[in-house]
């Protein structure tokens, strides 16, 4: 009987050009202690069914548990919200291969929709020029990362949940104008970003039955603007991040949020697209 | 004297839109051993004024000397250009540093052009799709030759051969269709030639003396379009390769180098352009 619940929801979803929630959903969001992540997972809390896991990953287990608290004790926890957290790095496998088993773990028999929001990133070292980046160690590890951890968990968690009738698999990238756009002293960020989303663009192109997103959130009041802010070197790049910020057209991380989240709901992207928070 | 005539060369080719050759310089060329690196060193032997010095990388010994014997007894050899082999891996940091450190060791004081094309690339496993990726270390790798050795190369030759006047520096990534179109089946591929891509477009932002260029050489009778032909997961894919070859619109390395080195001559392109040999 539940099994029925659940496919005349996921049918009803499909059908409707007006869905509201994201029906009965296994929902992984990285990086979620802060910034955009928390956001989405503020936000998204409430647009998902009772029996519903949100499984929140971070390195900060202090910020990731003090979220979990705050959702546990919301509307959405009550109702029967499950909030799981995964404490690791990313940076290393062992990272990636803990979120991708205890998802598998996660009784989530019920679910309808399976959503991967690959966000943790870093900023990298933006306080000098590509000509001074001679050392390979630092490379390697920025695109580690920023690069393979993203595709090696959205592959490990398309292998833990694989196609099946009745579940929709929806896979978000957090990109960034930085991806299809160059600025001077943010190599690695630039370069991290592009190659991300072509990591999800091949995707797209592979599993025709999977939503892919790449969302660019636009310039967002975080601890990485503020870091963006005061170490940026080229002069140019600097002055006009502090003049977006002094001018007030830095976004909240809720409104972003709120704005991919419509984007999703909506489900009308083609598969694979590079969206701009301010396109929507 | 002889820096008197240097001088005299460098205005000359600068003032003029009909260079026919790249002056007295350094070039330095990865995967010079086969394929479009070894077809560019020929070519490009025949460009080069006496007294230059072509530096060729590959991780294959006995090609390479193989290379430098032909170069060395080919007309340009007789004349006077000085042709030195590194043997070095470049997926590993040693290899990039010992590149760096033959670069600065070769006597090259008369110079008035520095040229460094970073061609050494792989495929990567083409055989499976983006969701098998679930290994950290095998992404990791190919991103390290493909992507940080590129990065890391480049920025230690510029610091050995900074900006001065009558110095004219021109850097060149080995890009590809893949870097701005996804392709099924060739994630690693496509991912890695967009980071290049973007790393070199940040590298002409940054560094407006230098001249930067993304070049798409096309579909070449490589070795690796052979890997290509034979190991494509993608049936699709797979096919149009293999009908791009038995209708003969196969590209052959000589033809692409050529074009490569014309546009390179004519020095119109915007720096950080991609260009693709179809555009040429």
């Amino acid at each position: 009987m539940q099994s029925a619940s659940m496919e005349t929801k996921a049918n009803s979803n499909m059908s409707s050009p007006k869905a509201t929630d994201f029906g009965t959903a296994l929902c992984i969001i990285t990086g979620a202690s802060k910034g955009l992540g928390r956001s989405l997972a503020r936000k998204i809390a409430g647009l998902l069914k009772p029996g519903s896991v949100l499984l929140l990953v971070a390195r900060s287990g202090d910020k990731l548990q003090q979220l979990q608290a705050d959702l546990v004790s919301s509307e959405a926890g009550t109702a029967g919200l499950q909030i799981r957290c995964v404490v690791a790095d990313l940076s290393h496998k062992e990272g990636v291969e803990s979120v991708v088993r205890q998802a598998k773990e996660t009784s989530c028999s019920g679910i309808d929709r399976l959503l991967l929001f690959n966000n943790a990133a870093s900023l990298g070292d933006v306080s000098r020029y590509a000509r001074s980046f001679t050392n390979m160690d630092d490379v390697d590890s920025y695109l580690s990362f920023n690069v393979s951890s993203a595709l090696c968990l959205t592959a490990g968690i398309l292998g833990a949940f694989p196609h099946r009738i009745g579940i929709r698999r929806c896979i978000v990238n957090i990109s960034s104008l930085c991806a299809v756009k160059p600025f001077s002293s943010w190599v690695l960020y630039c370069s991290g970003k592009a190659a991300r989303d072509m990591i999800f663009r091949v995707l797209a192109e592979e599993e025709p039955d999977l939503r892919v997103l790449n969302y660019a959130p636009g310039p967002l009041d975080t601890d990485m603007l503020l870091q963006a802010r005061t170490f940026t070197a080229d002069a140019t790049v600097k002055e006009s991040i502090s003049a977006m910020h002094s001018e007030g057209h830095v976004l909240t991380c809720e409104e972003s949020a709120g704005k991919l989240l419509k984007v999703l709901l909506e489900d009308n992207y083609p598969s694979g697209a590079h969206l701009d928070v301010y396109d929507v």
